[in-house]
């Protein structure tokens, strides 16, 4: 007898949780995510998949009864890490409603016509190589090894010895079981409101919007704080703090509600209080509705720092460090999806990058549930969602299982 | 025979210097720092000097020839220690100054009529544990040990854990040796261009801005960078950019030339490029030319933070670390140095806290010496004295312990 979803819920959520903030910090390849993966191969087991890692980081566990295993098969899955401080639901949501599904068909005496996986994507958060969604673009290819191999974290650890570190064989690079693929499923928080406006439990995703991540050097020179007047400075905190208000303003004037522009993460050299800084490094995370607005943005933000920088005496370097085109998810697998149950299915958009984007980009038919998150808080503790709406979703996403594998 | 001040530069230069930035790391007591203090200690044991250590990690060495060693002794001296990435003048070339006019004393056989000492003062920078000239205010009681030892590194290590690993003894708190200290004389070198101005190469100080360390705390609610509208965000990030632009704005407008407003120092929670921050916490550095102006620029940077706070729907809340009111030089002391050599020196304001100003406060009567800085560029690689300015600092620095110790 396999555990409910209450029953796994309680027993991952305590792992990588800050007893401080309630947050979470599973970073890949460290102690905590790696107890969840621990934890994902034991359901794995319990459930008698077959599991099968490859050298990305990522595992997939694989339901296979009397079925025809030429057949393109069922994937549905999500990730286990966290960004730094994140929520409890984004990502391992996706897991363990993929479990409680495959134990809902189970009992329903539902019979595969093809094989289902669960997978657990690495890194899907970028939190400690800065790439969202790795595991998942190393296994369709849409980073080269090369690159990815070159990736270090904040500490200067490289990705393939942190990953050795965890007692994995990283071998980077395409994945041959997705070869075996036929479509993906992902069930995920939502990470807005759109669903509570329409008071609806469980929703269908169109598309994902483009996505962007810039990083802009700041440079003037470094000062004594109290003697340096304030006219002899060339200070790049204020060219920083000037742009970083620009973003603001930009995402609400030039992009209305369908643009995101945040200065989430600053590094400033030497980071003293007594001396005016010589570098200020902020990375902006940019999105809208589509990939030209998204262009007219990042430039309007761009324009307005520049202007600045030559007021302070200090220079702008702007570095597109990933830029993600928009993805429209499959129209016809969505279809199909849209009227489960006998009940419409709104399909909305979503500014959050997804291991479902990656794979539809790369040519999998991939589709995306979402299940209500009551004050759309998300990346946060706050995160959150009830638990009638979790095993609503647990139930859609059964019935869109045994739609696809029928 | 002892090394020329040359001689003795370059054996200090390279410690604890960076490769690739050309700028000083000798956070207190690090390698790069107790190097300096070894080479402090050979410097003063090729001069027959007796050499006295505190428990806070200052250490004195004094020339004890035939003299009457109950007057009250003459100190000079700096401190060893650097910002992070700092220059290689700010604290040595007091030190070697002072060295160097020892032996200058020596050579014309002047016989000194009381003790003349030479100091290395700890953590004036307050680089490490955030309290500025901490050795020289632990060593007058300015601080307690008390508060002291709670002090912690930004890695969270305590000061007498950092001490003890460094190989010294931590018994923080008064220095008994003080009391028999007369008077104090720094040279240091300048960290504005005043003597540039008047074209003058070594000057006097007259006294010291009031000087404050205050902590902007600025609080909001952690989220998704891509999914969270900017309408519904609650981002501290801008609360801070505003602050920081207002902060420059007020320095220039309330105070005039006569006011310093830095944020140099910053702290963001969870430092995630997709999350919109929870927390922003900035140090403000301000100095002012007198206590009066200080509160009133301070007041009016958090009134702007405040009210920008409530637009964004954050918090802010404002500590004082430190505060140091106006320190004004003995004007006796001064006055026996205005005319050494038959020049007029110059008195000038500083807006940078020093040693001096510590022992003044504690009622030493003291003095300080400024040596010419081309740029005016201080706390940077970039910091710069010519060397025949360095040994006409020299100069006046021998000419005026002979005056004190006469």
């Amino acid at each position: 007898m396999s555990e409910t979803f209450e029953q796994m819920w309680s027993s991952v959520a305590p792992v990588g949780r800050s007893g401080s903030s309630g947050g979470y910090f599973r970073q890949p390849f460290t102690s905590a995510e790696r107890e969840c993966h621990e934890w994902f191969v034991e359901q794995c087991t319990a459930r008698g998949l077959t599991i099968e890692r490859d050298g990305n980081g990522n595992t997939v566990g694989w339901w296979e009864p009397v079925v025809d295993r030429n057949l393109p098969r069922v994937l549905t899955g999500s990730h286990l890490d966290s960004v730094l401080d994140g929520g409890a639901y984004d990502g391992p949501l996706g897991i363990v409603s993929a479990f409680a599904a495959m134990d809902l068909l189970v009992e329903r005496g539902f019979e595969p016509g093809r094989t289902i996986g669960i997978a657990a994507f690495a890194e899907e958060e970028g939190s400690r190589f800065s790439i969202a969604c790795l595991g998942s673009r190393l296994a369709v290819g849409a980073v080269s090894p090369e690159r990815a191999v070159a990736l270090t974290d904040r500490d200067g650890v490289r990705l393939d010895d942190a990953m050795a570190a965890a007692g994995l064989e990283p071998q980077l690079g395409r994945s041959a079981w997705l070869d075996s693929v036929g479509c993906y499923l992902e069930l995920h928080v939502e990470q807005g409101r759109d669903l509570v406006h329409r008071e609806i439990p469980v929703g269908l995703a169109s598309m994902i919007w483009p996505h962007g991540r810039y990083r802009f050097d700041f440079t003037g020179a470094a000062n004594h704080a109290g003697a340096t007047s304030m006219a002899d400075r060339r200070d790049p905190m204020l060219t920083y703090a000037m742009t970083a208000l620009a973003a603001n303003k930009q995402a609400r004037l030039v992009a209305g509600d369908a643009g995101r522009a945040t200065f989430g993460r600053l590094e400033v050299s030497p980071n003293a209080t007594n001396a005016v800084p010589d570098r200020v490094t902020g990375w902006l995370d940019a999105r809208c509705e589509s990939d030209e607005a998204l262009v007219e943005l990042v430039a309007a933000i761009e324009k307005q720092g520049r202007e600045r920088a030559e007021r302070d005496g200090t220079t702008l370097a702007v570095t597109a460090e990933s830029v993600s085109p928009a993805v429209h998810f499959d129209l016809e697998l969505s279809a199909r999806l849209a009227h489960l149950g006998g009940t419409d299915r709104p399909a909305i958009a979503t500014a959050a990058g997804h291991d479902a984007g990656v794979l539809a980009t790369s040519g999998i038919p991939s589709a995306m549930l979402f299940v209500r998150n009551p004050t759309g808080v998300s990346h946060s503790p706050a995160e959150y969602a009830d638990l009638a709406d979790c095993l609503a979703g647990v139930e859609v996403l059964a019935d869109a299982l045994a739609e696809l594998a029928r």
